[in-house]
C-alpha cells in the first residue's frame, strides 16, 4: 500500500530457462498418470507421505553424477540463521531425512510413496528441464533382496497400468557389487579411471559392445569425427568386463557368466548371490524375463547406490512430431541405498526404492500415443445480446451448472456477436445459447450446436447456402434449455474429465 | 562414483522452520479437497493451466503486504547468466507472466485455474508454513463487475462443495476504490498515516468498531499493556472512516452510506457503483447476503489489487486440540488486478482472481470435523513363517493383488511371528495370513481378522482364555485366500481410497 505499483513500465513476460509451463491437455495427461501410479503402488501396500521442497544442503548430502564443482546441480540458499538450504533434486534423500527423524515411530519395514517436483540446477537442453516430477515408492528396513525383486515386479506393473504392453518395456536390474567386482577383478582403484570404465558400461545401449570396447582401451571416435580418450585397459580386462556386461538372453547364462568372471571378488560374488536370489524371486512370481532382465551394464548415475540397481526401459522405437525415430532410454530406475539413512542414525538402515521420471515418462507416452492429447471440451457459453440483461443470462448459466452442467456467461465485451461465438470456438464449447429481444418476447433461446455446425460448415459450400440453411441451430423455451443442453451433449458423446 | 559416500558420520536429521512433513491423512484429505474445488472451477468454466516453482525475479515484482526490505518475503538465488530468479510467493504473479507471454494464443477473457506451492520467507510460527498450498482461478480481459461477482459465487459454491454449510461462511466484498475514496474524503496523502488507517480498518473483526476507533485516533492499549500508536485522525474523520467500514445487516443500506460519505470522491463512487453491480448480480443469481456480503473494512494486504477485493470467512467459533476456541478468520479471497499483466504489455489488461489457502482451509475443515482423519486400512500382510518358502508367500500376495486387494509380503526379519503382527497392527491391517508347516501339509492358510481380534481382545479378560479361545483366527485352503479375505474385508466395511 506503501509503494503503490509503479508507472507501467514495460516488462520482459519470459520464463527462466529450462522450464516450462503446462497447459490442459498435459495437465489431465499428468492427473490420469499419477492415479494409476498411485494405485499400483498402494496394491502393493505402500503408504503416502510427503516432504517439503527445501532441506537443509548438508542433509540432501552430495549424490548427483557428474558434478565437480561442490553445490553443483542443486539451488541452494542461505537461510536468515546462516545455515543453507537447497531445493530437493530428488525424492530419495529427503525421504532418509524424514525416516531418520521419525524412526521410532514409523513401522518398520517403512513402505512409503510420495510424488512431486524436483529441481536441478544444471544445464537445460531439449527434454531436459530444470524443474521434473517424480513419482518413488520405498522400502526403508528390509535387507532382503525380496524388497529389491518387489519393486521391480511394481516397476513392470505400473507401466502395464499406463498403458505400455508386455514386450515393450523391460526392467533391467543389476547390482553396484558385481560392478565392484569388476574393479577389483581389474585391480584399479576407485578413481578418474574406474569412473572411465563405468561411463563406457553405461553407453552399452547406445553404442553397442564394439563401442564399448573401443572406450574401454584406447579411445573412440564418433562419427561427426569428435575422439573420446579410453580408459586404457588391456585386452584380457577389456574381455572380463564385456563379458560381465554383455546382454545375453538368458539370465542363468549370464549369472553363471558373472560367476566365473568375479571368481576371486568377495564383493562381486555377493552381488551375484543377490542377482540370483532376485532372478528366482520374480520368476517365482511368474515374471519372466521378457519383464524383468538381468543387465550388468545398468550403472545409474547417482551415488548412493550400494547393492541392486534396477531401471526401466521403453524398447519401443517412437517418432517424434517430425517422424525422426527416437530412441527412448529410462524413463525409470531405482536402487539400494543401505548408507543413506545411516548417515543420520550411525547404525545400519537398509533400504531400496525405485523411482518414475514422471514428466519423461509422459513424453514416452505422448509419442506412444497413450495419452489423450485432445483438447478437451469447453463449457456451453452462454452469450450476451443485450448487455442490460446480463442478470438474466447469469440465471441460465446457474441453471445449466445446478445440473452439473459445465457454462459460463460471456465476460469480455459484448459488442459484437461475432467475436462471442469465436471465443465459444476458442474453448472447444459444444454450443452456445444466445437469446435476442425476439427470443426473449416469446419465452425462448437459441441453441447453437458448433460440433455439428463445424461438420455442417465443413460440407456445404456457399455462404448463402450455410446462412439459409442454418445449419445445427435450433430454439427452445427458457425452461427447456438444460434438457436440450443435455440432448447436444449426449448427441456428441461430450464427457468431461 | 569418484567420490564414495564418505564414512558414516552421523549428521542431524532435522527439517528446515516453517516447514512440515505429510503423512497419509493430511495428504489423502487434500487430494479430496482439491478434487471437490476443481470441480466446482469447472462447471464454472475454467481450465487448468501451471506454471513452475521460479519466475525471473522481476516478473514476480514486489506486491508482498508490509514488507520494508528489498527481496524480503521471497527466496531468490542467481542464476549463471547473473539473472535474478525466486521462487513464487503465489500464484498470481506467475500467471500474469504467463498470460502476458502468450497473450495472442489465448481466448479472451481466459479463464483459467491452478494449484500448487508457494514460498514465502517470512517468519515461521503456528500454523504459519514457509511452503504453503493455494488452489487459484483467474479471469483475464474481463473488466465486467460481473467477473468478480462471479469470483464470490464461486467460492460460496466450493465451500459448500467442502462441507461447509450455509450461514458457517460469509463472503466479504469491498472494493479499493472505496478505500481510496476514504483516503481522498480525509484528504491525506498515500504514505504511512494512511498504511496505519488501513492496518487500523483490517482489524475491526478482531478489535470491534470501538478498537478501531481508538487506532484511528490517539492509538490503543491492548490487554497486555502494550501501546500502538494511531493514525491521529480528527474526530470528525474517525467518524467518516467508521461509517464507511462498519458492518451494518444490510447491504442496500451500507451502499447508501458509502454514497453519502464518499459524495466528493470520483473514484469513492466508482468503488460504489461497481459494489453496486456486484451486489446486484449476485442477488438476482440467488446468493443471499448470508453468502456474499458487501464489507468495506476489507483490506486485503496484496499491493497488486485494484477494484474489487473479496475474501471468504469461516464464520463458527471452532476449538483447537486443546479445546481452546480458535477464531477461523480468511480462508482465501483475491480481488481485480488490473496493472498486472499490464506491467509486461504496456497495455490495459484487465483482471481479477480468487485464491484460495489450501493449507489454512484444510486446517479449518480439520477442526470443523470435515475432514477424515481416521487412520486408513493398510494392507492384508502375507506373514513369513519359514525363510525358505518366501516364493510361496509371495504367491499369496499376487493371488490377492490380482483381484486388487492391497497385499504384501513381511519384509523385515522374519525370525519372530510376534514382531510381524506387531507391524501387521501398526499398519492397521485388516488382517494376516499365516502358514506354518502343518497348515502347508494340509494345503491350508491360517487367516487372522485383526479388527475382529482387537474388538474380542477388549472384551475378554485373561490371556488364558485369549490363547483358548483365539478369537477371529481361521484356516482354509490356499485356493480360498481371496474368498476369505474378501469375507473379512466385507464383515468390517473396508474400504480403500
Amino acid at each position: 500500500m506503501k509503494d503503490k505499483p509503479k508507472k507501467p513500465q514495460k516488462l520482459k513476460a519470459r520464463l527462466p530457462r529450462g522450464l516450462e509451463d503446462r497447459g490442459p491437455a498435459a495437465i489431465n495427461a499428468t492427473r490420469e498418470m499419477l492415479e494409476k501410479i498411485r494405485a499400483v503402488y498402494e496394491l502393493y501396500g505402500f503408504e503416502p507421505v510427503e516432504t517439503p521442497a527445501f532441506e537443509y544442503t548438508d542433509a540432501l548430502g552430495k549424490f548427483l553424477p557428474d558434478q565437480d564443482r561442490p553445490n553443483e546441480g542443486v539451488f541452494s540458499f542461505q537461510d536468515d540463521d546462516e545455515q543453507w538450504i537447497s531445493l530437493r533434486y530428488d525424492l530419495t534423500a529427503p525421504l532418509a531425512r524424514y525416516v531418520a527423524e521419525n524412526f521410532d515411530t514409523l513401522p518398520k519395514p517403512y513402505r512409503s510413496y510420495r510424488f512431486g517436483w524436483v529441481f536441478r540446477n544444471e544445464k537445460p537442453g531439449p527434454g531436459r528441464f530444470r524443474q521434473f516430477m517424480q513419482f518413488d515408492a520405498d522400502t526403508v528396513g528390509s535387507a532382503s533382496p525380496a524388497a529389491d525383486a518387489e519393486m521391480c515386479m511394481m516397476a513392470a506393473d505400473t507401466m502395464e497400468a499406463l498403458g505400455i504392453p508386455r514386450g515393450s518395456y523391460v526392467v533391467k536390474v543389476n547390482n553396484r557389487k558385481v560392478l565392484d567386482g569388476v574393479r577389483e577383478a581389474l585391480g584399479i582403484a576407485d578413481d578418474g579411471r574406474w569412473l572411465t570404465v563405468m561411463r563406457a558400461i553405461d553407453k552399452l545401449d547406445r553404442l553397442g559392445i564394439e563401442g564399448v570396447k573401443q572406450l574401454l582401451g584406447d579411445g573412440r571416435k564418433d562419427e561427426s569425427g569428435d575422439f573420446t580418450k579410453g580408459a586404457g585397459l588391456k585386452p584380457a580386462d577389456i574381455v572380463l568386463v564385456t563379458s560381465v556386461v554383455e546382454q545375453v538372453d538368458d539370465d542363468s547364462e549370464k549369472i553363471a557368466q558373472i560367476d566365473i568372471r568375479l571368481r576371486d571378488s568377495k564383493i562381486g560374488q555377493q552381488g551375484r548371490e543377490e542377482l540370483e536370489e532376485i532372478e528366482r524371486f520374480v520368476r517365482t512370481s511368474g515374471y519372466g524375463e521378457d519383464r524383468v532382465k538381468i543387465d550388468p551394464s545398468v550403472v545409474r548415475g547417482l551415488e548412493y547406490y550400494t547393492g541392486p540397481v534396477y531401471e526401466v526401459e521403453l524398447l519401443l522405437d517412437t517418432k517424434d512430431e517430425k517422424g525422426r525415430p527416437v530412441r527412448f532410454g529410462s524413463v525409470g530406475g531405482g536402487g539400494r541405498y543401505d548408507g543413506l539413512v545411516s548417515r543420520f542414525r550411525g547404525e545400519p538402515v537398509p533400504a531400496t526404492g525405485f523411482s518414475i521420471g514422471v514428466s519423461r515418462l509422459q513424453a514416452a507416452l505422448t509419442l506412444l500415443g497413450k495419452v489423450d492429447t485432445r483438447a478437451e471440451f469447453g463449457p456451453v457459453v452462454v452469450t450476451v445480446f443485450d448487455r442490460d440483461r446480463v442478470a438474466d443470462y447469469q440465471k441460465f448459466v446457474a441453471a445449466l451448472r445446478s445440473e452439473n452442467i459445465r457454462a459460463e456467461l460471456y465476460l469480455g465485451n459484448p459488442r459484437n456477436m461475432g467475436n462471442q461465438l469465436k471465443y465459444a470456438d476458442r474453448r472447444n464449447s459444444p454450443c452456445v445459447i444466445i437469446q435476442g429481444s425476439d427470443e426473449k418476447a416469446r419465452g425462448e433461446v437459441q441453441i447453437k450446436d458448433l460440433i455439428e455446425g463445424a461438420k455442417a460448415a465443413a460440407a456445404i459450400a456457399s455462404n448463402q447456402e450455410w446462412r439459409e440453411s442454418r445449419p445445427a441451430q435450433f430454439s427452445c423455451k427458457e425452461n427447456e434449455i438444460v434438457a436440450k443442453v443435455r440432448e447436444v451433449l449426449a448427441r456428441h458423446d461430450v464427457k468431461w474429465g
